[in-house]
């Protein structure tokens, strides 16, 4: 797609995504415990696959800070869970109302509004267990302001407002760096946390975050416009159908495409002056920047 | 009502009360900073009243096992808004479709589907903010395991399936046990851990709060028959109407009321052997037993 990005999955990471399934795996209550419902729904939800970045970057940010052990994957699983309540919170009739997710009917499609409202209820709550299972408060802190109202909610918020409304490029970057940049951020932060990582590494970390947050928001406005249906597992064109604050819609997509190059760039410099061990993490925004779905 | 009741709000919890108030003002995020809705619909719902039971049963229980500070405070509020997020969530049209709570609209009925969603949201996630800023990573665990799929939810879901369909007492106790006394379990559990108590301490005190919280239910299932409309601030009949399982319902009136006073005088038992400063928790027991509302 750009110079800045590449389509291939961080080899440094394929690994590590096998253990966060397997992790996944074996955080979700069972279907054959009451209530299954509400169990098959979660594992539903978050058994369908996606890329599983946000913790894949608390991980890479663990090892980048020298940390050690396994504790940081219950916080990874954390991080997919909380995004997937998003999705499924955001997916429900009175939100964005929409069909499909990840190529199959979304979860209210498939099991009713009471179930799905329930689920993401359920992967909310899952995911403050697994993050407390960390024993560290601060990672708590940390999920907690990336997905509250002064984060994720107030970018859902703001893009709810925005909706069929004139919108500028301060706004539009106000609902992507909040919606979607908080809970990226926040993972990066939190593998950075349970390191021990000085505060002017979580300082340049933080930065880092931020940048491929939007960037990463910027590339999903910019598929939206010309990615595959088939590759995303979503129909395109549905932010304009909705009239959606996005960057192609604000400063169309040329100009699109060369701000998430430059964020990519600031976050591969930010990040290569910062930690001892930066190529993770410059394959991983590499990734952001050029990823096809 | 009963022998073992009492109207009178417990005197030792007066003060403590306006202590509770005090804190969940001084908690929630300000109407004038963005999301402006948002936090008015969150103040709406949380300052609404309500008699604050279950942040007062995590002071009684902390001062009880001898906690000293004022770290009880936003674990107190956090149980609060934890159980003000549920209810939002379950006067959705989607869940229970309520029109009335605490004598006001509820909260989608004033603001919106959408905002009543993320509103709940919030306040689960403003909930475990909270409850990390007491540093203890086992509280943050104690709530989590309350209001999970083996806590809130298990009841949630169970009182959904049951709507209509011919319950048992062992369906209704189950139902009764989870959806409110885990969360009331919770409340005097969080109070204990936080006061340091000892294994021996914090099993009593689970036992009492399993009692107390069931027959809180019962108590509410009893108002909803008899109870005065006005003094309650929401409709009465509205479980029969929705064919809710009940106690009344299964084993009718009578019974019903024994059993309350029944799991009340077993509270008392149990607490008075436990602790060695009771008196507050036996006079919280006989509140839960004799309320009006």
């Amino acid at each position: 797609m750009s110079k800045a990005g590449t389509k291939e999955f961080p080899a440094c990471l394929m690994e590590k995504r096998e253990l966060v399934e397997k992790h996944l795996e074996a955080c979700l209550p069972r279907e054959d415990q009451y209530p299954q419902t509400l169990h098959a729904a979660i594992r539903y939800s978050v058994m369908a696959g996606g890329k599983r970045l946000r913790p894949l970057l608390a991980i890479a940010a663990f090892e980048a800070c020298d940390g050690e052990g396994e504790i940081i994957y219950p916080a990874a699983a954390a991080l997919e869970l909380v995004h997937t309540y998003s999705l499924i919170h955001d997916d429900l009739p009175c939100m964005d109302d929409d069909a499909m997710r990840r190529g199959r009917p979304t979860l209210h499609r498939k099991y009713g509004e009471a179930v799905a409202l329930l689920a993401g209820d359920a992967l909310h709550d899952l995911a403050f267990r697994l993050m407390a299972q960390t024993d560290s408060a601060q990672a708590v802190l940390e999920l907690a302001e990336a997905i509250g109202t002064n984060g994720m909610l107030a970018g859902q918020m703001a893009d709810m407002e925005a909706e069929g409304a004139p919108v500028s490029e301060d706004d539009v970057t106000f609902i992507h760096a909040h919606k979607t940049g908080k809970l990226i951020r926040g993972s990066v932060r939190i593998g950075a946390v349970l390191a021990g990582a000085s505060e002017y590494t979580l300082e340049s970390i933080s930065q880092y975050g931020e940048r491929i947050g939007l960037a990463f928001q910027i590339v999903d406005d910019i598929l939206d416009v010309e990615g595959d249906a088939h590759t995303l597992g979503k129909s395109v064109g549905s932010d304009t159908r909705n009239a959606k604050a996005t960057f192609p819609r604000v400063i169309g997509l040329p100009k699109s495409k060369e701000k998430a190059n430059q964020l990519i760039e600031e976050a591969v410099d930010i990040i290569t002056t910062a930690v001892t061990r930066p190529d993770c993490f410059v394959e991983l925004a590499r990734f952001i920047g050029g990823r096809q779905s």
